[in-house]
This record gives structure tokens, C-alpha cells and sequence, in this order.
């Protein structure tokens, strides 16, 4: 266990989610979120705050991950939007939300942390649950592309 | 007016705020949100909807001014935390939200999209805007420092 894991930190004690791609800087992993198939997370390894803690290279290694993720899931999902973030308020790790966003989501066009807008479409929900393993190909397919093999 | 500007959209109408900098692919403006001094904005020229629209060197100079706008508002305004977002649900023209955040905040941990937890605190506000002045110099500084002059 490296310094500066901190093991009260649920990122540091777990991997998060199903790891898609393990790179030595950060791990990708596919959230088990109901209503939003193909949320997936780009996660630092390091237990750090913000992006400006990372030397410069790592920060672009992060990006390059964010990006490559939005592709695959632009491919595989079709989605009227991706949303990218990194907050942290409560888990000030370093981890970035990757979301596919439709306009039948719960909470379309607002952000998926403001109040539903409407109940999850079950059927809709279903379609996009299907693609997983095709996101799962491209997200791999995307990393490698983009040079962020391990 | 270039072939990719959309006029309905308000990010090619307007600044979108006060311009701190301009850049050939980017400005960085400050907001004027009440509850939030030192909200920034990077705001992508082009109208186009996701990062991946972007070219890869486009894409991290987006980021790298970021990371330039991140690191001014932690020297200056010594926020808990900063978050990093682009949504783009209502106004799909890429912009990132960068913003300082408190304990004491409107709705921290929760992302301020979220329902406020408590009102705000007008002189802990007030304190923080008093800070805009330095933080506009940081702002220029740090994009400077960061190589990403016009």
C-alpha cells in the first residue's frame, strides 16, 4: 500500500465499479447505476483532491481516459449529451463522471444530481442495458486507440 | 461570423460573462452568480456540442485552461474543493464550469446543481467577492504561466 493510499477513502479501499481498464495512473470502471446504463467513472489511482494536485502529464493521461470513454459511449449509446465532471465534495479523490445523457432520463436537461424530472423509462432503460457489452468493446477499443495501455 | 457560429445559441450571442482572457479557441469568463464568487467559465469559440467534436490539441488546451482556472481559485479564494464540469444539456456548445466550493456554501457536498441544503451566508459571500480583484489578476497569471496566450 503506497502513502498516500488512504483507506477510509472508498476509492482507495475499492475499485469502485466493474474495473473495463487498468492503466498504472487510473482505472476505468462501469457504474451500477439503474437509471443510467453506461455510466462509467475515470478514477485516479493516487488519493489526491483536485486535478491541479496531478503533474501536468498526469492530468492530460486523465483527460485523454475522459475523452476516450465519451467516444465510446458516443458510439455505442447514441446520447443527446455526455456530461463530464469532477467534483469530489464528498469523495475528494479524484474521479470523473462520464455520463450518457437521452432525452427520456430522469432528469434531462437538468443534471443528473438536480430533482427528477420524470419516472425512468423501463423500456428505454432496457435498450441501453443491452448495449453494455458493445460499451464495454469500445471503451477498451477507445483506451487502447488512444495509446492509454498499461 | 464563421459558418459554425449559431445565433440562437447564447454562448455565440454573447460573452457569457466578464472576459478574463481570449484565446484563439477559448475565453475564460467570470460569472455573475450571486451565491458563487469566482464561478469561471472556459468557453470553447466553436459551437460545437462535445469535447470529442473538438480536435485532440483543441481538447487539451480546453483542459489546460482548466487546470489554469483551477489553479488560480485555490490560490485565491482557498476553496474545500473545485469542481469541473461540462453538462451541456440546455446549451450544447462546450463551456466548463469551474467552481469554488465551501463548507458553508448554498449546497456543499452536494454538486450545486442539487437542491440547496441552507441559505447563504452573506458575509462569508461578501469576503469571497472582496477577493475578485486578485483573483482576476490569478486568472490572467496562471493562463500566462500556462503558455496559453492569445
Amino acid at each position: 500500500m503506497s502513502a498516500s493510499v488512504v483507506p477510509a477513502c472508498e476509492l482507495c479501499a475499492g475499485d469502485g465499479g466493474e474495473v473495463l481498464w487498468q492503466h498504472p495512473v487510473f482505472r476505468v470502471v462501469l457504474v451500477d447505476e439503474a437509471d443510467y446504463p453506461g455510466f462509467c467513472r475515470v478514477i485516479c489511482h493516487e488519493h489526491v483532491k483536485e486535478m491541479t494536485d496531478l503533474a501536468p502529464a498526469q492530468r492530460t493521461l486523465m483527460a485523454n481516459a475522459v475523452w476516450a470513454v465519451e467516444a465510446a459511449l458516443r458510439e455505442v449509446m447514441q446520447p443527446e449529451k455526455v456530461n463530464l465532471a469532477t467534483l469530489g465534495n464528498m469523495t475528494p479523490h479524484v474521479h470523473w463522471h462520464v455520463i450518457p445523457r437521452f432525452t427520456d432520463d430522469r432528469h434531462f436537461p437538468s443534471p443528473v444530481w438536480a430533482e427528477p424530472r420524470r419516472p425512468a423509462d423501463a423500456a428505454s432503460i432496457a435498450a441501453r442495458r443491452a448495449r453494455l457489452p458493445q460499451l464495454r468493446e469500445a471503451v477498451r477499443r477507445q483506451l487502447d486507440a488512444a495509446g492509454l495501455t498499461a
